[in-house]
């Protein structure tokens, strides 16, 4: 569908877009709020979602535990209005910065999916490092808003 | 090594780190900037590349081109301080937020990897979807740092 990569200096330093999926035909994607520059998420994106998410400035990612194409917010309403896309050196992974208005982004109810950070310096034991809430409140309850949607969350 | 993932709702709303490496053992990682908020790069780390980046709080990821540890900044000075380190939702990326001093992170030479934009719109020929550089300098020369270093990208 996009052009084909077939110079490195090209991919790099190109005008042309020449995304690079991997072999699920996946190309991975950060996605920052920008109005706060707080990241979001980290999704995938395939050929076509990339493609609709261009055209449609709306986010459109691959979901890999439901196998198609995941109109984000068709289900929360929380709809990624996308502000500008960024493609990387060797054009394998995407940047998007997106406007959520007064919504959130992720799943289990917080605003941002890194709700949670991990204390630096030495582990004592590498089976209990234990990490710390950075928002402190659920900004929706996710049994009201997905109801019998099963959880995209897998071991 | 980390804590074993044996049940989703400890996974996404417990208090250890328990993150899931994918079949090639890697985790996707976000880079930030800690001062701007720009995405810097997208990387990964396997399990070593993670401990070894919590406790000395200077970012290692896994080199997928040298198939090694790859400690950034060996080679061109430009090493990131760690000041958080996120983990999301369902533990499998990790988002971290670094000091580069007055460095920069792309091997090309530029300070973010992301340096070209994406245009949203209708597109007319998928093949020739134009893309526009935002950082207008080089903020290095790639080759008085790397030398003879083999160029990561690959088609």
């Amino acid at each position: 569908m996009f052009k084909k990569r077939d110079n490195i200096k090209e991919v790099e330093e190109g005008k042309y877009l020449e995304p690079k999926f991997d072999e699920n035909g996946l190309i991975p994607v950060i996605t920052s709020d920008f109005k706060t520059g707080d990241i979001l998420m980290h999704g995938y994106m395939n050929d076509e979602a990339l493609k609709k998410t261009i055209e449609t400035k709306e986010a459109h990612y691959w979901s890999r535990s439901r196998k198609s194409i995941w109109h984000k917010g068709q289900i929360s309403g929380f709809v990624q209005l996308v502000k500008e896309i960024r493609i990387d050196d060797d054009q394998d992974s995407i940047w998007i910065s997106v406007d959520i208005g007064n919504g959130a982004s992720c799943h289990v109810g917080y605003r941002s999916c890194f709700y949670r950070s991990v204390p630096l310096g030495k582990i004592d034991n590498l089976e209990k490092v234990k990490i710390k809430f950075k928002e402190k409140k659920k900004f929706f309850d996710p049994e009201t808003v997905y109801k019998d949607e099963p959880n995209p969350t897998k071991l």
